[in-house]
């Protein structure tokens, strides 16, 4: 019994769904059997059961080994080395959270003024580092960690430093493994055959949810629990595969950009870790939708008028949650200055249902806007597991339908080899 | 001499530049004569002589006043109350700045758990609050108004909370103004004929910047500078004007997206400031171009696949900094188990400018993909103010130029009409 919904009828598609039953019935075995264009990295379809339960363990006991005895939390890496931690952090914990380790984000960027300031931030501070990379060349997060390890020897001695350091990368080669090992830095393993965009639930991404305070043990559940229902060819019964479809019923229908929309700002960075995932598995070949994102209703005051009255390129798809992390009652006020006063008594997040309600109507029937409505029950690690499976085997399912490889990244090269000419690197001379 | 350069040379249409002279100097005449669609709201075309130095005084003073005496700053606004004070305050101050106050920005969202998490944040911390409304009724900013002044009334007292809420609002009338008289907040001026995503270097902007510690003389100044440069329907002399032409040449050319790319993290508060700005101004009648915006080289690892190998539909703006508020030198390293040493002694800032022309020949020359680049000089605050007047004017001239009034959003009521039905609003029982 899956505990994510989906609902197509905001998008007015749903009768041409079971139409792609034999097809979808083809992929579902490509995938399982792994057949398909880039079947080696398919290592995320059965990684409920093949997960390592030792890593698991220690990667608990390191956080737990920490507790308490730390305040900030450095996580260095790019891409799909940071954006799965970050939103599954910010989702679980919410933006300000009460408890746990501030975390900052690094090795993503390579703006002097971000890294300056970060460091500068780090000053009086007590810090452990993860550095996640799998081969540990990656120019940005490398250049960050040149410098934040520097930061860490320097601030507590090179003995103490390689306690506080954990590197994720390669099990047995490459530049950061080499050096983990010379150094001692506690380390773990990034699979072979899981790509960065699907590696949330490899210690790229469990290590910093534990690090930052988050049952990993439960998102690890959730993963396993998707894993077993979405197990099934059948259509009616995969809402991941039916989001998968609509997404290329509306392509063929001519949108070219999908707005991932989600209510709550602590999802926005889940947003950007969709937007990787669909975008870089199926922007290939001239294909694919344009991943576009908003939090409303924060956006419909920027982006509303567009999305209602502008052109036609996009449909939306919305993530609703049920139940909220934390819920306000609104007070009533005895001036009723501000005319709220026929709220008092009411729950915020009720207020924030009627304003997806509202909004669902005006995008779909005035404004004639598709909308595919996703829902899931809350902010647990669980709920964050769960999503992470569904989302891959949608991305898997909605890029084979378009004929397109959703394991390879192409494209992302070519900037690399103009700037390494660029900066001088050696063997990028011509 | 304008301070902000304008290149549309890897876009390949400059030849098709001046054949709208004609046409730019009719809408430029419109815009200064104030006789086109909207006219009533063009307030900000001549608002550098036009802005009252009293209360840009006042502003000051207050920010003076309060030095020192306060850590926290709660800026309760959305849409046009919210986007411009948070994009000047993250691009001049960065994302972890090492002096001045924590700024939470509230009243721009409905979710429970974001402002439950506000509020709890809050406690044992000694804070300010500066609400922005101009008629004090939209909802998410009342609700949370609502809220935050009950716990500054039972943090501070009734008499001490007055001193530290701050209204930003309509000059004479509308329930925020009359609960700030009835109160005794200080308040300051929203003026008729400037609207929202128009309005940042009115006090809805200035007063947040000036209590963020920034100097908002120097903000103004630009904004000063740049009204009197840009003053010429030259289209050769006008590089706001140009990009406004280049834009519209794109969209005839079929391209349905524009991103909006910055190297900078800082700088991603802006690209949402600037999706307000365009989208609602332009996004009307079935017409406008999908305003969307990345954070460079952050995003390559994850949309860059997209850009350089998926469907045609998107060209790029890219906004680049010469000078970076702060810069790191590369350290060497004896070891060089990174193998970065040939990075040794360069500053990270270089390599940043590295990232960027590769990308630009790789996502021109090699994805197709027509880009602008806009460079402006650095973060400081004078800047900041000569890129709001420089947008500005962009902003208008593209629309008329595509036939749409720049300055109504009418398709933002929708939601909210629907929204209220779904309350129980008195008055929207139907």
């Amino acid at each position: 019994m899956t505990i994510m919904k989906f609902d197509a009828t905001h998008a007015g598609i749903q009768e041409q769904i079971p139409a792609y039953q034999a097809e979808v019935s083809r992929i579902h075995r490509m995938i399982h059997e792994k057949t398909g264009a880039g079947s080696d990295f398919l290592g995320w379809v059965d990684w409920a059961e093949r997960l390592d339960r030792d890593e698991l363990q220690r990667m608990q006991q390191l956080a737990q080994q920490w507790k308490g005895k730390f305040d900030t939390l450095v996580v260095c890496g790019i891409g799909g080395s940071y954006l799965g931690a970050r939103a599954a952090i910010e989702m679980i914990r919410g933006l300000y959270p009460e408890t746990g380790p501030e975390v900052i984000f690094a090795g993503n960027t390579f703006s002097s003024t971000y890294m300056s300031q970060v460091l500068k931030h780090l000053q009086g501070r007590n810090v452990l580092l993860n550095v996640i990379s799998k081969s540990g060349t990656t120019t940005e997060t490398a250049l960050a960690f040149r410098m934040l390890r520097r930061f860490m020897e320097e601030t507590y001695g090179p003995e103490e430093a390689r306690k506080r350091i954990f590197a994720t990368t390669d099990k047995a080669r490459g530049t950061l493994k080499e050096l983990a090992d010379r150094e001692g830095y506690a380390s773990f393993v990034i699979p072979d055959d899981i790509g960065g965009r699907y590696s949330v639930m490899t210690p790229v991404g469990l290590l910093p949810m534990a690090l930052a305070g988050i049952d990993i043990q439960a998102a690890v559940q959730g993963y396993r629990d998707v894993s077993e229902d979405l197990n099934t060819d059948d259509l009616a019964a995969n809402p991941a595969y039916q989001y998968a479809v609509c997404r290329r019923i509306l392509d063929q229908k001519g949108y070219t950009a999908e707005m991932f929309v989600t209510y709550e700002p602590q999802l926005g960075m889940l947003a950007e870790w969709w937007k990787q995932l669909v975008g870089e598995s199926e922007g290939k070949d001239g294909k694919g939708i344009l991943p576009d994102s908003a939090t409303f209703s924060t956006d419909l005051h920027s982006l509303g008028q567009f999305i209602q009255q502008g052109r036609k390129v996009l449909f939306e798809t919305v993530l609703q949650v049920q139940e909220p992390g934390e819920n306000l009652i609104i007070p009533s006020d005895a001036d009723n200055g501000d005319n709220l006063n026929y709220l008092a008594g009411r729950d915020l997040h009720w207020v924030n249902q009627k304003a997806f309600e509202g909004t669902l109507a005006a995008h779909e029937q005035d404004g004639g806007v598709p909308n595919l409505v996703i829902e899931i029950p809350d902010f647990s690690a669980h709920t964050f597991g769960y999503l992470c499976g569904w989302f891959f085997l949608a991305a898997a399912m909605t890029c084979y339908l378009l004929g397109i490889n959703p394991f390879n990244q192409p494209g992302v090269e070519i900037y690399k080899k103009n700037m390494f000419h660029l900066l001088g690197k050696p063997g990028y001379e011509k």
